[in-house]
């Protein structure tokens, strides 16, 4: 048996007298042997075709498979000599966007990417409104349709783009929080936004693609990443296993930074996470102003060292139309670094000078003058969005400090690797961070930008059969901490709040 | 959780803050601990309804299980207040007839059961013409219809006749030989009859009713008894599961008298099986000649001990018409301790008298004249009936000497139970047999009759779980015997073609 992953070359021993077992427990023991595992799923839909396949083939095939939490699964038996591609699909199901990768399953290279908005936004752009139109079988149906009609759309101009067509994909892997998954599978999950927060499912075993909807090859599989709880879901298993946190000698963290932080601490012997509750700051601060990456965005800013002027780069070089959440960071930064903002993130009116200005009588900081910009109005930032800026870093530092510290007794420089996971941690720049005390004065090269975790994780696990198994590992022993916003959290919140941190001799990279 | 079987009584903890995993995975750790199991399944289809179920019946449920190699499998969720019948159907696969029974799943109580005959025989009687014909996919898809078809039909009307409908029938097992498990499967067949004899599959797993067309319960499902080879199939692991071969202390024997003769010894230690291909003599002996029993057919044979006349029973006590297997043994029994026939098994014209006619030159008795009969023509044995029967009764009792002295080293006496299964087997007189030396010389009282064992068996799968589990052990651990009708084999054969044996002493309750 030649071949590694799900694709495998097999030879079966001959029938004989001697050796005269059924045509499907032939393959099944060979499989079994192959793959060392104690059992193999043959579907039943298959079995009919065994005896003139074998024969034809000569005892050989190339066999594709996956997995479910049982065993090994055929999906189909190949002529050994044939030459099209074997292809899975990794999909990303993001609230907003969703992104599909096509892979080659044999050789776990990557033929394409493409991200689409994801169709349910007509429906509703947030999830609570998704999820109460997925109260009744029909909503369940029509967001589920949605979701898999647009994927299905995707994957046709995906594998066009490669000269390929989806009855050739035979495995699908999908990662999403725990409503976006219940929502991609048709399934209710009303419970998973009322107390006590439970979700119709947490694993959903691999399924038929027929049974989604999905156009792929007529047996083909899906397999969605399961679910840790309501607010702890597949997309951060996948991040997990895309971070490689399991394999880990020594501790790390990977935090995601999207409506929620979501954060996962620990190495190949324990991980623990936390995610959501503590968050409010953070939801209404950074992700709410952020705006999302698009020409003429502001994306950096950095303060000239001589002249302390403030220079700024728009994404496409393009005349500035506002400014991007990593493009907020790097501003706070530069404006903490040049006095213009004090070490409680207020604006001083001596350092900003004339581009200190007021929006509905609130101070606010002219960035760019209307006449620069390429909206024709002004780009201001105001005290207001300097304060949810403010909580939202002191929050991220205090879930930081006390998942870290108070939980798992270690301290910031313990942490080997840091991982940032997410669209909007991907350009987020570690140094500004550190500056405003958004994240540990650690040294720079431990951050390390993973991109879209999710989808790099259902790549991995399309590729991988020991990922599958990663997977189930993880969420059967990973420990979820209930993040209590209490006194103590809210002590902790109140010294973050100061920039970079009341208590400056946890930043000592950070001179003013 | 209440209940035994497959229907089980449950109760979950309802979820709180701090239990707040899925619905779907709340089940499943109540399953498993109930069950004392690793694994549950829980099929798609039924999620969904999952979190309005177990809300509306607060968090209780009456479960509908059944099993696969892998693990149990969830039915379905009925109301715990559900008294409507929770119904199995058992079916017997056989050639020529099929059988079905209604077995209520929660007290495991049998409350019908219906045989018709196989509408497969349209596409020809024998099993041979049946899988040519199954060559085709259409061909085979045919074959299926037909059995499937009148099986649906005939599970209507005895649901009808209890008063209940066929999708409260959430589970069928069924069991056959290994050509009528494929064609009632609608799988390719011809491996089986062309050296070097291999079926398509051996094990089937649990699949969905609707994979072969049964109308039962939606998500009803059907297990089929897996064949070792293609001469041991299903129908004699439900015999041995029936004559609970399996957990016997000491060694049992069970003999199936059908169009081969199979046999199983052992005990919960060891169980070796061997079947068909010494058959031949046995073939075109006593199942060919015997009838098949309706009103009319000569069943029982005695000889009148004053006057030696011949007492002749027919079924229903209606004038003669033919005769049964089983007639045939219990008068070629009479015939011989009338002195009728000799120890060669010929007909002695002096003690036949006036009874010795003949048929084509060749001798032969007349039993009925045909004024007597009930077909106006006379029911006669010729020599070569009896010499037919002669070789048959010479082969089952070669085959029983060679498995049993010569392969286990075991002698007669040591068989603590002799079971006879199959319907012909069912009306043998142990006596009878006995005396012509077809079975051997040990009490009567071991003797025991087991009539469908197939059905038995598959009664049986239905109602305990643990069936399954053994099945499947006896599958993977009995060993079967290749009986070459070698030198040592026609030998033991000529010896056992005299009435009862060359070797009297091994008949000593044998006085003529």
């Amino acid at each position: 048996m030649r071949g590694s992953g799900y694709v495998r070359a097999i030879a079966l021993p001959p029938p004989a007298l001697g050796n005269n077992t059924a045509d499907a427990q032939r393959l099944e023991q060979a499989l079994k042997k192959a793959l060392n595992t104690g059992f193999v799923h043959i579907p039943r839909a298959l079995i009919p075709d065994l005896p003139g396949r074998l024969r034809e083939w000569g005892w050989r095939a190339k066999v594709v498979l996956f997995k479910d939490r049982r065993s090994f699964k055929v999906v189909d038996l190949l002529d050994p000599g044939d030459s099209g591609p074997v292809l899975g699909a990794a999909v990303d199901i993001g609230t907003t966007r969703m992104v599909i990768s096509l892979m080659n399953l044999e050789t776990g290279e990557k033929l394409g990417e493409t991200g689409f908005d994801n169709p349910q936004a007509g429906i509703g752009p947030d999830v609570l409104t998704r999820i109460h139109h997925a109260r009744t079988p029909a909503g369940r149906e029509e967001l589920k349709r949605l979701a898999v009609d647009a994927l299905n759309q995707q994957l046709v101009r995906l594998c066009r783009e490669n000269q390929m067509t989806p009855d050739r994909v035979f495995l699908v892997a999908g990662a999403g929080n725990t409503a976006m998954t219940h929502l991609f599978a048709g399934l209710p999950a009303f419970g998973i936004i009322q107390e006590p927060y439970i979700p119709c499912v947490n694993i959903l075993d691999t399924m038929d693609a027929a049974t989604l909807g999905l156009d792929i090859h007529p047996r083909g599989q899906v397999f969605l990443f399961p679910n840790i709880g309501s607010y702890f879901g597949g997309d951060l298993l996948a991040g997990i296993l895309a971070a490689d946190l399991d394999r880990k000698d020594q501790p790390c963290i990977m935090v995601d930074v999207g409506t929620n932080a979501e954060i996962v601490l620990g190495n190949k012997d324990w991980l623990m996470a936390c995610a959501g509750a503590a968050g409010p700051a953070l939801e209404s601060g950074v992700s709410r102003m952020g705006m999302t990456a698009k020409p003429g965005v502001i994306d950096r800013v950095r303060v000239d060292p001589s002249t302390k002027d403030l220079i700024l780069h728009t994404i496409g070089e393009e005349a500035p139309v506002g400014i991007c959440g990593s493009g907020m960071i790097d501003l706070a930064a530069a404006l903490f670094t040049s006095g213009r903002i004090d070490i409680r993130g207020k604006l001083v009116p001596e350092a900003c000078g004339q581009r200190l200005t007021d929006e509905d009588d609130i101070p606010a900081f002219e960035l760019v003058a209307g006449a620069d910009s390429g909206t024709g109005r002004p780009i201001r930032l105001s005290q207001v969005d300097l304060n949810s800026l403010t909580s939202a870093k002191a929050a991220m530092y205090t879930i930081l400090e006390v998942i870290v510290s108070q939980t798992a007794g270690l301290s910031f420089s313990d942490l080997e690797r840091f991982y940032v996971a997410g669209t909007f941690g991907s350009f987020i720049n570690p140094d500004s961070a550190i500056t405003i005390g958004m994240l540990p004065d650690i040294p720079t090269d431990r951050f390390q930008v993973l991109g879209n975790t999710s989808l790099k994780g259902a790549e991995l696990l399309l590729t991988d059969p020991e990922a599958f198994d990663r997977v189930m590992a993880v969420r059967d022993t990973i420990t979820y901490i209930e993040l209590n916003v209490n006194q103590g959290f809210m002590t902790l919140f109140s010294g973050a709040k100061f920039y970079p941190h009341t208590d400056t001799s946890r930043f000592p990279s950070v001179k003013v």
